[in-house]
């Protein structure tokens, strides 16, 4: 089995009221300090899009760009990185978006992708889905499209997955939580 | 050849005044986009450490986790992530740095390491070198040893890796940049 959603589970660790009371963090490090872990999440994903049409890779910052960039490795893609306000020099797009702790913003190079490219893009976790919602928005208007929208992690009670799938953004999750797990 | 370092310093793009006047910005986005040069960089670092005795992988905040990532995954080695302030939910270490722009912070969860451990550290640029001295310093408190810091390009005129060598901290990079290239 490459796959075993209870190992992967265990490993990510509950953290009650992190960054604020009332929110349940789910803290990946532990998942990513077990090589065995790590194996069978990147390699459910590397199987998952080995053979389908997407053309590039694109990573949010920061905790996407771990899996993203192994995907890019594995499967020989370009990696585009959606970035924190103020971190990527070039001319780029800017998107705002709302978080379970207040507004945040997302950014792409300009020149990153261009009409008919087919993107795969790349988080840990889905909560609110504002920042994949904020990248997809950025990839069509740079003309791309998002072949899919994968992570590792759903909080299906945050609505964001309900959300992706209402725009149009199919997406991917290895596992998920409910509100009381 | 595996590594050609006149092809991954092209896609390294120089940025004049980002983000202060008088700096000259490295932009390794389009070496990202590049999967052969994401495959020149990565598999020169993993033939580099297959058979030293690393036990861990430990990768900086943000552009750090892009090759961390690659290598943890591919030496099958546990993943440490150093992390900007407030990011990591659980117990933690914190040291503080200066930088080119200003005073920052860097945290590990202080059960990510033990006595013992050698740790490979990987970022993608030396600077001024703070970021590493002070992941570093952190590795120390936790007993652990930091096997070598290792990045993409190292600006020496910024004397960041001077000064590692200065603190016994091993160090390797793929290219250099002089100030006015």
């Amino acid at each position: 089995m490459i796959f075993d959603e209870y190992s992967i589970k265990t490993l990510i660790r509950p953290v009650p009221d992190f960054p604020k009371p009332g929110i349940i963090f789910r803290d990946i490090t532990p998942l990513y300090r077990s090589p065995r872990a790590m194996r069978m999440v990147a390699d459910s994903l590397i199987q998952r899009y080995v053979e389908s049409p997407i053309t590039h890779i694109g990573a949010i910052d920061a905790r996407g760009f771990l899996l993203g960039a192994v995907l890019a490795y594995e499967l020989n893609k370009p990696l585009v990185l959606f970035r924190k306000p103020g971190k990527l020099p070039c001319d780029t797009l800017c998107e705002s978006y709302e978080t379970e702790y207040g507004e945040a913003q997302v950014e792409v190079h300009r020149d990153a992708l261009k009409a008919g490219d087919q993107v795969l893009l790349l988080d840990d976790l889905i909560a609110t889905g504002g920042t994949l919602l904020a990248a997809a928005r950025l990839i069509k208007q740079l003309g791309a499209e998002i072949y899919e929208a994968a992570a590792i992690i759903d909080l299906p009670d945050l609505g964001g997955s309900r959300k992706m799938q209402n725009a149009d953004i199919p997406t991917f999750t290895l596992c998920a939580f409910e509100a009381d797990e």
